[in-house]
């Protein structure tokens, strides 16, 4: 529209293509991003069944043909979205105690809780569900939980500044996630923050005290 | 047949009936237990998508109409069939320890994290998981996994000689059995029984002191 001579099409042109060059990358970035998210709300609304490429696509309001592009198989989109979120989760529990944990342990293990409750845990869950039936999703599902038990238990035993070469101290610690994850199955189905609450004060205390 | 005097016949007929009423009350009686057990294992290895009533009757090796009689919809049939193994498992672990667990609490912990692995809690954890996107199913395993939870607690409560009018008591075996619940899930898509093992030796142990 504006190419009148040859020289202002030439700048027009390469400003176009460097305008949209950067962009670009950004797009793809903000579009793998929305796919993502996308996934893991629909893996937590309506499981594994209910989630594929094209209702995700839909919900994030990209095309089939570019969701495919990032994530070429719909194992591909839901384990990336899964790791995604635990990623962003692991970042926000280091972040909530950036100078370390200044000894409170109930704060702590309030906020691991916490991981294990909410719309992540809950994706998470229909994905390990999901997996323990389908062969093709479990080598890769069991590998990122694997990845993401190792992260949670290191921040874990940094935050409670547990010991572990004491006997006992990486079992004790290891007991409470399990807990976390218990308290999250148990939250699946009715709101149970009240007597999860008691419950995270109770274990709190007596693991202040084991752990010395 | 042996029809041939009228006397005989009434005779005959009576029989039969009483030999055809007694053995159609076992016949139906087995035809629903053979339907529970297949509608469990179905939903352990298939998952919720995978189990119809069509597909448990057929592995029941059970018509389905006479299914259906049985359980008029695929709800009543899963319900029944996660209720039913919940109580075999109670009735179990009472068992277990007829005289009381005599002050073993390793070897409670260790059977009551047992209930949490294995086929019927895999089994319990698709109903969860899929009444969690399901409006028929929600009430009806909400109300369902409220009465097994109470049930044991109570049994933990019993076993365990905890004493719950002590301030936390309660908290704690509510902890623990949280703690088993996650160390079902942990066992969902690889072996953890070594880690399950050692995580149960030194909860144990907590609780032990946490109980006096």
């Amino acid at each position: 529209m504006g190419a009148v001579n040859p020289v202002g099409t030439v700048t027009a042109a390469t400003a176009a293509d460097r305008v949209d060059r950067v962009p670009k990358q950004d797009r793809s970035r903000a579009t793998r991003q929305r796919l993502l998210e996308a996934a893991v709300a629909c893996l937590a609304e309506h499981g594994w069944a209910g989630s594929t490429v094209t209702v995700v696509a839909e919900r994030a309001g990209v095309s089939r043909g570019a969701a495919q592009h990032h994530f070429p198989t719909r194992e591909d989109l839901f384990t990336a979205a899964v790791e995604y979120v635990a990623e962003e989760r692991s970042g926000a529990l280091r972040e909530l105690f950036p100078q370390g944990a200044a000894g409170d342990r109930r704060a702590v293990v309030s906020a691991l809780v916490d991981l294990y409750t909410g719309p992540l845990f809950r994706a998470a869950l229909h994905l390990w569900v999901a997996a323990s039936n389908e062969d093709q999703l479990r080598p890769r599902v069991t590998e990122l939980e694997a990845r993401v038990g190792r992260e949670t238990h290191r921040i874990a035993v940094d935050l409670l500044a547990a010991d572990e070469t004491r006997l006992g101290v990486r079992e004790t610690v290891q007991g409470l996630l399990d807990m976390a994850r218990g308290l999250g199955l148990a939250n699946l189905l009715t709101d149970d923050a009240q007597r999860r609450d008691r419950v995270v004060t109770q274990w709190a205390a007596l693991l202040d005290e084991a752990l010395g």
